[in-house]
């Protein structure tokens, strides 16, 4: 599922043309922390999902009904 | 938003009927845990959050919906 959560992170960033540096600024957190979340390795807190999807322009819930729409029925 | 997520989740539960320890069993996590979440002193990661929601058989998305819906605009 974190695994998910990574994948997802990294297509919406990308899609919207936003590097790990620029998301990392916009959320007040670290690159590495960014890139580590979407290798899966780290997985984010309820406030930093919120932070993340803010950042993204996207809808936390939105955000958390990709990473559903992607995980196994 | 950290204390919100913890008044949605109480919510949730009570309006399930289902105990502390209950939710917790089912999650399995501890019951003091579930408390501390409810008091808003501690936070979800995204699986914590996914554990919880399949456990008050609630949509993670929805979940998340409900404490956009409580946060100030």
């Amino acid at each position: 599922m974190v695994e998910v959560f990574g994948k997802v992170l990294r297509e919406l960033r990308t899609e919207r043309g936003i590097s790990q540096e620029k998301l990392a600024e916009y959320c007040d957190l670290d690159r590495t922390y960014i890139s580590l979340l979407e290798r899966g390795q780290r997985q984010p807190t309820i406030s930093t999902l919120f932070k993340i999807a803010n950042a993204l322009r996207i809808k936390p819930s939105d955000l958390v009904k990709n990473v559903e729409r992607e995980l196994p029925a």
